[in-house]
């Protein structure tokens, strides 16, 4: 797999259009990740992003006690890897401890952050959180700086997607409820604006 | 055109696979619209949403002046209009100071909140501020609630949508950058986790 780093007041980007994330954490040598469609790009410059991570879940305790975490960008060819990790809490016996083990999901290193990149997918977003008890506490919500960005460069180059020149199972996902997804659809291009009258 | 009411658990469905939306406002006799991708759920019940709103802009102002908002979802069909509304400000004479009338978009009244509801878009999301001073200086972020929500039944039945027995205009749009989006593609459902080994 290819992974060319994305120039960091273009990473928003990569989050721009909607697409389903899943979020890796890792502190002290335990690991997780979970599925995540409530996330926004929050900044340009310096990138921040906004992320919704429930205080049940295990992610949310080791993004707390790692203070990062990466934001993974999947393709339609692990639309079953989205719905496994969803499905079950990596605190739980049922998942074996290990989500990454349990999936057969290959990792690799991050630059700057603890939590490893999840293989095969197509984006990523290394975080750094930006503290706001407040928001944590009552929303849920994290505030995070982006502090490295990567993408496959076949379907994102030049600070934007190219889905058209990959395979349909490149194309990002749209979280719908359940197991269903929409993958990223055709491109459409607007006209310049025409005022009426 | 119809109008079905969204239960109020389920109207986070509307906004969870990443459309753009547009956002009005209005505030003493003065409106305005707006286009945001910057825009999540926050919470089911009572749902809440997040919304980035630049300090410079229109919206803001309205926004701040009324303490409320709608998120609106356009269709494919709109293309041209996200672009157009997003090009200009409604504050400058340029936009002739309605975005609406110079654009021929027209409108429906809202149920809860002083914003309208433009008409052809897919589905709507009435919206009151929560204030929090912080995010809103700090981050451009509001987070609110939503109080009323809104869908053609068409495209949403049943707390989910249903593109796939719609015209392809009725789609809903992911923005990209410029006068580029995707529409929302083809439907994609995951198999029931299974583990390794």
């Amino acid at each position: 797999m290819t992974l060319a780093a994305v120039d960091l007041p273009r990473a928003y980007r990569l989050l721009n259009h909607g697409p389903v994330t899943l979020v890796t954490s890792a502190h002290a040598g335990r690991r997780n990740l979970m599925a995540a469609a409530w996330t926004m790009p929050l900044d340009f410059d310096p990138p921040k992003v906004a992320l919704v991570v429930d205080k049940s879940t295990y992610t949310r305790e080791l993004i707390e006690a790692s203070g990062s975490f990466v934001l993974n960008i999947p393709c339609r060819a692990q639309a079953d890897a989205v719905l496994a990790v969803g499905a079950c809490s990596g605190r739980d016996a049922d998942c074996g401890g290990d989500k990454f083990a349990r999936f057969g999901l290959a990792t690799l290193p991050a630059a700057q952050v603890e939590a490893p990149l999840l293989a095969g997918c197509v984006g990523w977003l290394e975080c750094r959180v930006i503290p706001e008890a407040h928001n944590e506490q009552r929303y849920d919500l994290f505030v995070a700086e982006v502090v490295a960005a990567w993408a496959d460069p076949v379907v994102f180059a030049n600070g934007r997607w190219h889905f058209e020149r990959a395979p349909a199972d490149r194309r990002t996902l749209h979280y719908v409820a359940g197991g269903a997804f929409y993958a990223t659809g055709e491109g459409v291009e607007a006209a310049a604006p025409v005022a009426v009258g």
